[in-house]
């Protein structure tokens, strides 16, 4: 008997009693390992995850917690020789190893970062702007989203056993919410392996991350309000999900990412001659062939202009009999197995379905050439390009998961976008075409049936190569789609983040909102004391920390030097009887670079201290012009600060206000600077 | 027999045949009208929302469709007298009907200011920031939101019948989506009478409202995948909607927000003698008599410092002795009638049940003093205040729809915050403090099980009353909740109709984006021709439109002069050695905004044309120091246009890049002008 799969569970390796299902090797057959879960206590699990894992993380800031997920990814990297040796026993080639691995390992670092440089080193996400509420803006509100107190279940497909948890894993846990991680059964090896070395490594906080190798039976029963269940495989089973009273009735949060027909458009510019068309066949070639086009989102529907079905069908043809198939080990070998001889008939059945309305125009389902593998145990499958009659329903509804897709012919853009909207919602569509016209008809027609679209021609082919492609989800990108596609979305930086938090809109006076975001809010105290607060280091400076400025005059020479010394000779600022005709000034005004430019001689203090340099304005708006012989003075407030974890100093955000001698604001802002942590 | 009441349906009003249920007059008993909708044909409603209603929409930008909410909005507005005269029967006061009705209308406004304010003229909406996908910057994403090509099914709940269903039909409006409006059954007649107002305004396109007077049977079995359902109503309908075979297995989007167990909690602060004591205590009565009790935010569970539980309950019994019930169109009545007979049932069982843990201190629900109405027939009842047993558990899960609320005493801030969250997630929450360290910790606490949080205390308390307190939900802030509260979320502003759209992320080339967007996006195309932009009225500027300025050179006369000019004498532009020192800089710099000012002396054309004004600048980065003697160049490039539909002028925003003599950026920045339509 192979070696027993363990789930890590409150803190321990759990080995069940039984012996155990065996996971046999794609290509050999060979037993790989035994998988049980069998006594484990889920309840426990759950129970570990919420009371120790999520409040570790949630004593952590989302900087912290990055971090925390970076050394990871580096230690995974170092590691994933092991992780690559093992994945051959899923079928999958080196090359769709990297997808899994490195692309997995690519995903936790994008995350990190995006998780540093995006969101505060704080607990709280602050979300979009203030909201005054009433007239004098003693009563204001702002959304935050703070992180939810349950545990992250995260149900994996097989395909893709190391990425497939690293992208839950990693939003879930900058999130600051504790996951339980549950391979599909098939390669659960493989996600065991990079577990246990995650485990070993000693960088995550206990309780964060655990590991349910085997049955998640009744694992819902025990999860309540908090929890959330992330799951990726097929829409049967999602309905399944979704139909558990812990969903229906308990408050439960499932998000579904489920396999889906999409589709790729050759747009109907694109003539035999046009490097486009080459574009096309290659990414219908990728796509079907690579993971053996066990994909969620590879292209299954190649939607094409009538008059180029032949064309298209040759070429795509012509490719894949160059695709060498057998043992992923081999280096001559381009495609390897299906995860398993089971999932080899769920294709042929699927094939065979889909020839009710399609007549196969490559390969045959039954039979194909085994290079250097064993035919007999080893569960391969030949890629199989079929082409639809017209007005043929299956290759809709159908979906093979395997190397097949179905040609089917369009006559205009409309009926492009209709027939790839019998799809009823999907993952990723692509259209390659040269023409913008036809590219934002295409693409504005998919959109609501779509979480992600590429757009392929010759400008940035190389790039988009580099990148994936059609079926390479991004961690920057949103992953999912509406409808068939389960209406669940994943990544796209911080947004995945924010989808395992809560957004909560606080409501109460500016005080009480600077108390609770940690951030200044408008309207609320300011803090003024002898000490200018460029001369403290970041280490001393208080949010609501200010200066407040002498006034200073803008005369009407001031504007007429600055014109002159800048070359801002625009006529509202030149010429008095132009400017007066101006509907919005009625006569000469300053410029509103001056205005700015003069508001820094009133707050800077001038010698070195800890202010290292200014590196940005935001949101800078002019809001009442300023004449000659005005007056103005600024107010500058400390509004957020954020200490940077690998450097000796911070982001400190400042709000400006410059105001004229009655008060009224003329202009606001937020100034950056660069602070040191300490400063001697 | 009363008159029938008629939906209104695929683009004429619909009477059914037969004669309909009675609808009763909550505080007389007598009948106000019929309702029944058998014989409606719902698969011809729905089709007409989906190819009449919603692409009459979508040929509309975000402003326009916010545009036609505004002139609907006002029409109500002149006509909200006779809904004010319609809604007494539902046996609300005429402070109840103000947050029906004026609250309704008031928030179609609110809604339309955001489409226009803070969306595009446009019908794709631009999600986030560009994605760079590649080193060479040829192949980037973009998320966009477009509108879902099915209809909004808008269920609503029997205590706002003009609120309820605006709050909801505005957001989908301004999103470009269809909406089938469903009334619930015993308030329909004052939806009914709303949605003829607007109907006969002519304002609105036809098919984009369309109103179900009576039974929704089989709706949901016509729904498919861009189809959405809204739903506002108790837990145990949610759960069978959220059963139906469309949402389990056909696509279709639901949204839930349900009843939930509110809480008020008081702060540990507060003592006798505070006026946050006043402000708790009037917030509690005034949730518990406002609509008598018949809202979903309304406080259910009034959570207490031990040590002020009596003097809690005395003070709220005090204010609740001087509550007047009886029939809603008496002057004298301060709280009128449940919605019906059945529900007073409803509520007295409720009452029972809570009894179980609780003892009443004030109140009794089988009887009550009316005034002005009819004891027999009228739904009248009285408030009931209870206080808790220690550890009783119904008052965390039974909800009484009515005029009760139950207190709860706590010991610590944590006991709190447990207490809270034993209602398994909320609408609604307050706290009442002074200390912004309690808020603080209860806030953060409660974050997570709550869609809102409101902080009362004396700074900005009369604004806090203005904006409708605890169990307002305010346009502009999100309304939902997790858990138990059915884990939807509406309205807050902008996000409220962006939930009607799908997001998709857009990878491709920047021309190809700038094309998709009708964005310029960074890295595409840039078009320069003879006339300089600024000479061009917004009719006749393009997209990618760019001036490329000559180069100027920076001298350390400049800067030692701009150093001089505007006061701002920080050492890193005036002290040789101690600019060496800064780890940033190395030696003097050029002040930030001498450069963008000299950058505008580069760009501007002076003399009066079209572009009117400069009103700001987003996103102002300084990436490169600008050192003594570089030379800086400016290219400036048409990024966004934005017309206004009620001035003769639109926005113009500008990519702006400063590069030095190497081609590096030194500055990049969006800059924003206002440009006349046209220029003579």
């Amino acid at each position: 008997m192979t070696r027993r799969l363990e789930s890590y569970a409150a803190g321990r390796w759990f080995r069940a009693d039984d012996e155990g299902q065996p996971l046999l090797d794609a290509a050999t057959g060979a037993e790989v390992a035994r998988l049980s879960s069998s006594g484990l206590d889920l309840d426990a699990m759950v129970s570990h995850g919420r009371t120790v894992g999520g409040p570790a993380l949630r004593a952590l800031t989302f900087h912290e917690r990055a971090g925390l997920l970076k050394a990871m990814a580096k230690h995974l990297l170092e590691r994933k020789d092991e992780l690559y040796e093992l994945s051959y026993a899923t079928g999958a080639t080196r090359r769709d190893s990297a997808v899994d691995i490195d692309g997995g390992i690519g995903t936790v670092f994008s995350i990190a970062s995006k998780g540093t440089r995006e969101m505060p080193n704080d607990t709280v996400y602050v979300d979009g702007g203030l909201e005054q509420l009433g007239r004098e803006g003693t009563f204001v509100g702002q959304h935050v989203h703070t992180s939810r107190v349950g545990v992250a279940v995260q149900v994996n497909a097989f395909n893709f056993p190391v990425w497939g948890f690293l992208e839950k894993l990693a939003p879930a846990f900058v999130a600051g919410v504790a996951s339980i991680v549950k391979p599909a059964e098939q390669t659960a090896y493989v996600t065991e392996a990079a577990v246990r070395m995650i485990v070993e490594s000693g960088l995550l906080p206990e309780g964060s991350l655990q590991l349910l190798a085997g049955s998640p039976a009744g694992l819902l029963d025990v999860l309540t309000v908090q929890d959330q269940v992330a799951f990726t495989g097929s829409a049967h089973t999602a309905g399944l999900l979704r139909n558990h009273p812990s969903v229906l009735h308990g408050g439960v949060g499932l998000t579904v990412e489920a396999d889906s027909l999409n589709c790729s458009i050759l747009g109907p510019d694109v003539g035999a001659d046009d490097p486009e068309l080459d574009l096309f066949v290659g990414a219908v070639v990728t796509e079907m062939t690579v993971k053996a086009g066990q994909k969620c989102t590879a292209i299954r529907r190649v939607i094409v202009p009538r008059a180029m079905r032949h064309t298209v069908a040759e070429a795509i043809a012509a490719r894949l009999a160059k695709v060498t198939v057998g043992d992923p080990r081999s280096e001559s070998v381009r495609m390897g197995a299906l995860v398993s001889l089971d999932q080899r008939e769920e294709v042929r059945k699927a094939v065979q379905s889909l020839r009710a309305s399609a007549e196969v125009v490559f390969g045959d389902p039954d039979r194909v050439e085994v290079v250097d593998g064993d035919a007999e145990r080893g569960a391969f499958i030949s890629p199989v390009l079929l082409s639809a009659a017209d007005g043929a329903v299956e290759p809709h509804d159908v979906e093979p998961f395997g190397p097949v897709s179905t040609i089917v012919a369009y006559d205009t853009v409309e009926d492009a976008v209709e027939l790839a909207a019998r799809g009823r919602g999907s993952l990723a569509g692509s259209v390659v075409t040269h023409d913008p016209d036809v590219a934002r008809a295409v693409v504005l027609g998919l959109a609501p049936w779509h979480g992600r679209i590429l757009v392929l021609d010759r400008a940035g082919a190389a790039e988009a190569a580099a990148a994936g492609g059609h079926g390479s989800p991004l961690p920057v990108l949103v992953h999912g789609g509406p409808g068939r596609a389960g209406g669940g979305e994943e990544l796209g930086g911080v947004r995945g983040i924010l989808h395992h938090m809560q957004r909560t809109a606080i409501q109460g006076s500016p005080d009480m909102l600077t108390a609770i975001t940690g951030r200044w809010t408008r309207g609320s105290q300011r803090r003024a004391d002898d000490v200018h607060p460029f001369r403290k280091s970041l280490a001393e400076l208080r949010i609501g920390d200010t200066i407040a400025s002498a006034p200073r005059a803008v005369t009407r020479a001031d504007i007429d030097h600055f014109a002159e010394f800048t070359g801002d000779t625009f006529y509202a600022h030149t010429d008095p009887e132009a400017a007066a005709a101006n509907p919005l000034f009625g006569g000469i005004v300053a410029h509103g670079y001056l205005v700015v430019s003069l508001a820094a001689g009133l707050f800077v203090d001038p010698d070195p201290g800890p202010v290292l340099a200014n590196f940005g304005v935001d949101h800078l708006r002019f809001l009442t012009p300023v004449k000659a012989d005005d007056t103005i003075a600024v107010t500058l407030t400390v509004k957020q600060i954020t200490p940077r974890t690998n450097a000796e100093y911070g982001e400190v955000r400042w709000d400006a206000v410059v105001a004229n001698a009655d008060g009224e604001p003329v202009a606001t802002y937020d100034v950056l600077t660069l602070v040191a942590k300490t400063w001697p």
